[in-house]
């Protein structure tokens, strides 16, 4: 195995198969662009056990992810394709940076799910993209761009869905898509806390609501305790489906 | 006349006619969301010439602006709006934050033109907006959007020719509209070198070609010269037309 990338969460490895990655999910935390760092207690075994369970349950909706397979605890293997250079975010309640940039206050119920994308690029920050500026950039065409509106918002019904059955709403989060050897788009990377805005339905207090990333972000503290409810509820709820 | 508004270049004024405003146009200059301050000498007269110049030549191609007449030298009498709270940005070639946003390299020629919508906020920093967010902070509708792009572009193509034959490249503009008593979509505010970029085709060095506010952004230097040429050149230009 021949580490190919070292991320800010997780390390991608090649394996056997040229068509076969090797994803491992790290314990680091970063935040606001990685000037924030520090490690969340069995962050990157939660976060692999998510996002494989949500990729499986979005994959019997019929979306199609690059999850090939767990292979242990912190380690998935996944198809081998090539990562758009777009965060695509989609917000159903406004919080983080929508509030800072236009003033709407966090907790705003939107009137329709926002889809939105950023520029992965660290260097310059990941800014927002308008359309025509993604079209300036060549990221993508119009037909792809079409494409992972449409997968977005399928993505944010369904886990809006299982979310709100597990008593948490889903406030906004972010996607990375990629395309494999036949041209196909695929959602690829992962849906964890890491990548979610989470509120506990049963909690009102909007600092005890958190069950996501922003603990860490804004040192709410009961970081791991968090992501492990957010696991538990997941995967209870996804047990009784299958029962 | 009472003091309605005071804004960093201009200051308005009411008039005996409710329907009637004054706008002094100032000579002082700000940059950076007015963190730099300066004056910039006979800037006040200077950008009123322009802008009267260039608004009734727009007028003369069907484009309704507020303008009804300079009454001094710095100062024009105009419609009462309701001002859209939108910066609309035309760009031509890529220049300032579009580079710093997205890594395009200054000077490139963009692959069609570019219409941008900035937040009028200057407590948030005048922000980027997308298409979607315009609509959530509810700043103009789907139809009113149709119309200012459409007006926008129309107003690069008028431009464009009329600083090409200047021999000055138009890279990139800011425009702001109004709501008239009827409804109507007037063009407002001023186009001016404070609210452009232009380069002057007839020189090479990327510091030397600059005939607009970058001037004083960037301390380049000869800020009031620049503005003078293009003051001469369209007012000799449009001369030589009516002639």
């Amino acid at each position: 195995m021949k580490k190919l990338y070292e991320g800010k969460a997780k390390i991608l490895y090649s394996t056997e198969d040229t068509e076969v990655l090797l994803t491992h999910f790290k314990d680091d935390a970063t935040a606001f662009n990685a000037q924030k760092r520090g490690t969340i207690g069995q962050k990157g075994k939660m976060n692999c056990q998510i996002t494989v369970a949500l990729f499986q349950w979005l994959e019997s909706k019929g979306i199609q992810t690059h999850l090939i397979e767990q292979s242990a605890d912190d380690k998935i293997l996944v198809k081998r394709v090539k990562i758009i250079p777009i965060e695509v975010v989609v917000r159903n309640i406004a919080a983080g940076s929508l509030c800072r940039q236009t003033g709407l206050e966090e907790g705003y119920q939107l009137p329709f799910p926002l889809v939105e994308y950023y520029f992965k690029k660290d260097e310059l920050g990941d800014p927002l993209l308008t359309r025509d500026r993604l079209f300036v950039l060549e990221l993508a065409t119009e037909e792809q761009l079409k494409q992972l509106q449409t997968l977005a918002l399928s993505i944010n019904q369904y886990l809006q869905e299982l979310f709100a059955s597990c008593q948490i709403t889903l406030v906004d989060f972010k996607l990375e898509f990629g395309i494999d050897t036949q041209g196909q788009i695929l959602l690829a990377d992962e849906i964890s806390p890491d990548t979610c805005r989470l509120w506990d339905q049963n909690e009102s207090d909007p600092q005890r609501r958190v069950m996501d990333k922003d603990r860490f972000r804004r040192d709410l503290g009961q970081v791991e305790t968090a992501y492990q409810q957010v696991q538990k509820r997941i995967l209870d709820r996804l047990a009784s489906h299958e029962a």
